[in-house]
């Protein structure tokens, strides 16, 4: 398969007089998500109620969502569930992990994980109550921290701040070399680089589907779990649609077949509308062509931000092997200088301490929109315009 | 506020030739939820983009929403919040009760709970491996079975096949009486009847959206906890929007300001559109109002079943004050009773072994509607339209 962006850009609904470089926090809406929609509120709701559990493919819908998505991590069908929200996600993961490694206590992760990962990792812990410990060393020191001691190591692939990445493959023979199960977090990775979970021998992963796979606010997650583990894991969110037989309401938890068990409740039916309609634009494309227009986009906007811009310093790893589809550079008053570029039309985000975000998205942001995008922010650094006390005034920031 | 349900009953979608008795699993479509979520998706997603967590209130959403439902069952103000799923709620109630009863192990329930509450009870416990155990009695004895060694009482309120109702206020007193927590499911009940959890003193309450309360398939679960003990929790999930602080992004968690601390990923704002939707005929209605009219029509559908269908037994309870908003039969043949009663336009459910399963629901069933259902229900009885092959077939049901 060929991926066509100019076809996959007209697919989106993207504002005008906007270029939209946060496609990392919240990707835009695919244009056939509101007829989507529409159709299963109107049709299978509205008229067919109940009976579209069975006929309209609800309860199917979150293991056939998630093999789409496992097309593009490259995980084998039948290995990834769509539910609940990532955190949940992280959660199940962290205590199947744990399940499976019963004489081992330390996780280990690292400063530049995701913090809702380390909370959900603390509230786990704090149940089990068994001695466990969370060490969070430096990203770089990943690799001299593995020993016979750590049962989990959890990393964040690419670092929600830098879009520094982590060598994924490299870091998992590491740690199996250790006897360490490892949990990755594709938040930031799943539909912006190539992943390839069974070759790299991945134990676990988890992620999102508002970022780069575009399916809205609040979509759910969705968890993978590699095929020699998925039979052996005993969930600790054990709910009625992954029980082995749900419709028979016995009164005690039999887990279900493989990745089914990872399912808890009710699956979110109006959301997984917009899933679907992401990921059939998703379908349309290849991750290595992706990629590879990921890499040219993001050097390009590089060289015009640094050639433009000398007061900005790129935080973003330079080698583009390091790097996830992101850039971010840092500047003192890099939340004021973030407010001053979406007024005038760039929309990125702000991270503290003084970082500004810029997501490159392939599927619906080109060569031009990235030349427009880097004069903008330009004239917005050169002639200060960020020096503005309204540009200054924090609100609370996703 | 007097409720007006000729007014309510024109603000749902329902399809012609069906008499939808079975909002108790899944309310219908109110028809402000098509235009409601186009809105959502093109103004908010699609124009504001990222903008939208703090311009349209998407980050507020999940305790306005808990606000408004509330309302309905008796809680204070900022102590019901809206996400994730039932399932997922119930974990957070149990977790959040046993940490506050650190020196007893049992918990009670009944086996008229709902199966994925035990489930998720055994998941729970399951992790802390503490010696809990869980009790299961029949729902008549849990008054002789409240003694000091019980942390917790977990129960639902309206059996899921009977519709048969526990005293809240009674069994909460008992509870209390011996230093027993409480947990009540409100599955069957939120919307359904009158609910006073801070008057009866409940310790929590969880629930779910998508039945009497009809915020579509998969709509988000919601939360309770009582004023006395809402800070005094540290959350099992601890996830990032239940921080004290989300977006300070600190790398160990700080339990948020009172129920806030419930809420875990980021919220389901499509989801959400939907559920505003129908808290918007919700906030029309009084629940006095309600449960009368529930009563009244319940009683009706009783007498002119059981003078029309003497081979259909009651499974509901006869007493009004015990019995929920549904009213069940029990029928050997049932599954293939309640196929043709379908085929013949009346929605019901079948559980097993032996249940047809019919719920009443005031905002949108009406007196005709109970009349002609019974006269449908008449004829396929004692026409034994039920004994066709087709009917016979078990499809998973919901």
């Amino acid at each position: 398969m060929k991926s066509n962006f100019t076809r996959t850009k007209a697919l989106f609904e993207l504002p005008k007089n906007m270029i939209y470089l946060n496609g990392n926090s919240l990707g835009p809406l695919p244009k056939s998500a509101v007829k989507k929609t529409r159709e299963v509120l109107e049709q299978q709701w509205g008229r067919m109620l109940v009976s579209s559990w069975n006929k309209a493919g609800w309860m199917q819908q979150p293991i056939d969502l998630g093999n789409r998505i496992g097309r593009l991590i490259g995980a084998k069908r039948n290995h990834v569930v769509v539910g609940d929200t990532l955190s949940i996600k992280v959660y199940q993961a962290l205590a199947s992990a744990l399940y499976l490694q019963p004489d081992r206590k330390i996780i280990l992760s690292d400063t530049g994980n995701f913090p809702c990962d380390i909370y959900m990792a603390e509230g786990l812990l704090k149940s089990l109550d068994k001695g466990h410990e969370i060490s969070l060393v430096s990203p770089d020191d990943i690799a001299d921290n593995l020993d016979k001691n750590i049962a989990v190591l959890m990393l964040t692939e690419a670092d929600y701040r830098t879009g520094r990445m982590h060598d994924m493959k490299l870091l998992n023979k590491l740690a199996h070399d250790k006897g360490v199960l490892t949990i990755w977090d594709l938040a930031h990775t799943a539909g912006a680089t190539e992943i390839d979970l069974l070759t790299n021998d991945v134990d676990f992963a988890v992620g999102c589907t508002y970022k780069y796979l575009n399916a809205g606010p609040g979509a759910p997650g969705f968890i993978y779990i590699a095929p020699k583990h998925v039979n052996n894991i005993d969930p600790a969110l054990s709910g009625w649609l992954g029980h082995a037989d749900p419709f028979a309401f016995e009164l005690s938890y039999r887990p279900g077949q493989a990745i089914e068990r990872m399912r808890v409740g009710t699956p979110a039916v109006i959301a997984s509308a917009c899933l679907d309609a992401a990921l059939d634009i998703w379908d349309q494309c290849d991750m290595a062509d992706v990629r590879a227009k990921s890499v040219i986009l993001s050097e390009l906007f590089i060289e015009q931000v640094e050639k433009a811009c000398p007061m900005l310093s790129l935080a973003s790893p330079r080698n583009t092997k390091m790097r996830g589809s992101q850039v971010s550079f840092e500047f003192q008053e890099s939340y004021a200088a973030m407010q001053a570029c979406i007024a005038n039309g760039v929309v990125g985000d702000f991270r503290a301490p003084n970082i500004m975000r810029f997501g490159i998205t392939p599927l619906y942001i080109d060569e031009t929109d990235i030349l427009t995008a880097c004069d903008i922010i330009s004239t917005v650094m050169n002639k200060k315009l960020w020096d503005r006390p309204e540009y200054k005034i924090k609100a609370r920031v996703t």
